[in-house]
């Protein structure tokens, strides 16, 4: 049974057990620092697939069916897949997850949906609504761009504070408590943030504060300080974002995190010296990929021992910043422990 | 905590009641047959906003103030919102629930939306992780028709398969059981279904079979028949679909559903005969508006005891339909219940 800590943080106390999780990636992120990390990296976007939409699908398709073999089962044995991504309409999951056969919840929360699907996994795995359930999300950056932005083919050119959309998915499976498995020990839903940035060039920006509240309530529900965390890993601030974010987090909500106690997806999956990303990375597949194999690894292995998960999200479409609206934003947190490190 | 009924269905042991339930319509809805029954009818459809997309959002904000109100509760004393709707990028939900400042899960299902905020809502009272939890959805005519088929300027012809998208916002309110409160007792999240149906303008057959596959997992989990149950009570299949159901349930699964126990949102929200809608009524909206009015009131005074509602959605997206791919479609069911009058 879930335990209200605080006004806005979930702790479970069967301590769900994240059983393994699998990443792939596309053509930039295999060339980035984090290559020797993921489970496969695809010599070439399309996957083969005549579509970038049906390319991302597949992308979620490989991801579950590796992260499912890791742990020797089928999806016959998956109680409840949580996924989502950013196409409209969320194509990139129901059709890549199609053909599973898995009771399928279909959640949204842009960029946000990889800490979002493990926390409600691990709501269910707690109440004991399932035994066996994975949270999976993927992002294209050929989709992601025709889709909020211009087609790839017309050009256009990107600002310096731009992101490059993660050509990634990421599936993590989650069951009841295993010693030897790290856990997810708490969660913490977002509320929506939405301090008035209308550039869809600069998500880092218009993502920081709804990140900087949903740590600053974990650890005021948790009575924790950042020390007491190895890593507070943001999903996709990207350069500009990750300053904010600790500015935000100092001035408005009295919190100093140290620089060393602080991570970014968006930072950690290019090398933005080598490769043309601008800002850094983004999208539901970055958080998503480096999650689930960078600080999985380092979670099974105990070198990281507890892990807040803080994944952002740009509740935008291209028709509402067309219409000159502003960008409301939110971010999911899960803390993820390892093997008998936890406090929670 | 939540106690699993065969492989797919969720009993809540606690009984989560649905403490109310708000509906709001625009004008075509509120010249329907259930015109008495709605909390409000915007006589006209833009609410005042600038755009489509701003009038549905209006509508969700409504829907969830006027729900609150009911229950003498405001925002701040909700826990969790879970909402989904049929924009690009879910922007129904995110624009219009941004100012609440409640903890915000966003979900996507299509026109199924309404039982699935339900079902997940349910559980997270049942697992105490919630108080008070609002599951919420809307659609509107006009944003749906430019995105998903043309814009209305554009005058094109629509076939007699095709159905209308509601205009239209459902709110309810669950928290712990409380006698004299209908309450909520399962839940069936469904798996995706796709027999290749393409044709956009024909949502009533796509959707038919997932509709029957989850009526026939709760009836098998659950060990029940159709007679046990008052009605069963679907989102949206309009009159093709409703035909194709029946004949589905009966064929594929097994199982006889006399029409006096069957009915149909799509059906009941307008007048067929004197209204232009085609095959019926469609959309998140169809079937939140209907729960959260009629079915509701009924349950409340006890002339209905127990509601299966299947809410069906197709998860398709304009560009799949222009990439020629079929319909994958769901449909998550919820099991509603009069006071003192269910049995579990």
């Amino acid at each position: 049974m879930a335990e209200r800590l605080g006004r806005y943080t979930l702790r479970f106390p069967s301590r769900p057990a994240v059983l393994a999780g699998a990443a792939v990636v596309g053509t930039a992120e295999g060339e980035g620092p984090l290559r020797a990390e993921f489970d496969q990296i695809f010599p070439d976007d399309t996957l083969g697939e005549s579509t970038f939409e049906k390319a991302e699908s597949a992308l979620q398709r490989e991801a579950v069916a590796l992260a499912l073999k890791k742990v020797g089962k089928t999806p016959a044995d998956a109680d409840f897949i949580f996924a989502g991504d950013l196409l409209n309409q969320c194509t990139g999951s129901s059709f890549g997850l199609r053909d599973f056969g898995i009771p399928f919840v279909g959640v949204y929360g842009a960029c946000s949906t990889m800490a979002l699907a493990l926390g409600l996994a691990g709501l269910f795995v707690d109440a004991k609504a399932a035994g066996l359930a994975l949270a999976v999300t993927s992002s294209h950056f050929c989709s992601a761009e025709r889709q909020f932005r211009q087609p790839l083919e017309y050009g256009g050119q990107r600002p310096p504070t731009a992101q490059r959309t993660a050509t990634a998915a990421g599936a993590s499976v989650l069951g009841a408590h295993e010693p030897g498995k790290p856990y997810l020990a708490a969660a913490t839903f977002g509320r929506i943030v939405d301090l008035g940035v209308q550039d869809a060039n600069n998500m880092g920006a218009a993502m920081a504060p709804a990140a900087a509240r949903t740590v600053a309530d974990f650890l005021r529900d948790t009575a924790m300080s950042p020390d007491d965390l190895d890593w507070i890993v943001t999903g996709d601030l990207g350069a500009v974002g990750t300053e904010l974010f600790r500015t935000l987090l100092l001035k408005d909500h009295g919190v100093k995190l140290a620089e060393a106690r602080h991570a970014d997806c968006g930072l950690l999956l290019y090398d933005r010296e080598k490769q043309d990303v601008h800002a850094g990375g983004s999208g539901c597949g970055c958080s998503a990929s480096v999650f689930n194999s960078y600080i999985l690894r380092r979670l099974q292995c105990g070198s990281l021992r507890r892990v807040l998960l803080v994944a952002t999200g740009a509740l935008l479409s291209q028709t509402s910043t067309l219409q000159g609206e502003s960008i409301p934003c939110i971010a999911h947190a899960a803390l993820v422990c390892a093997p008998g490190k936890g406090k929670e």
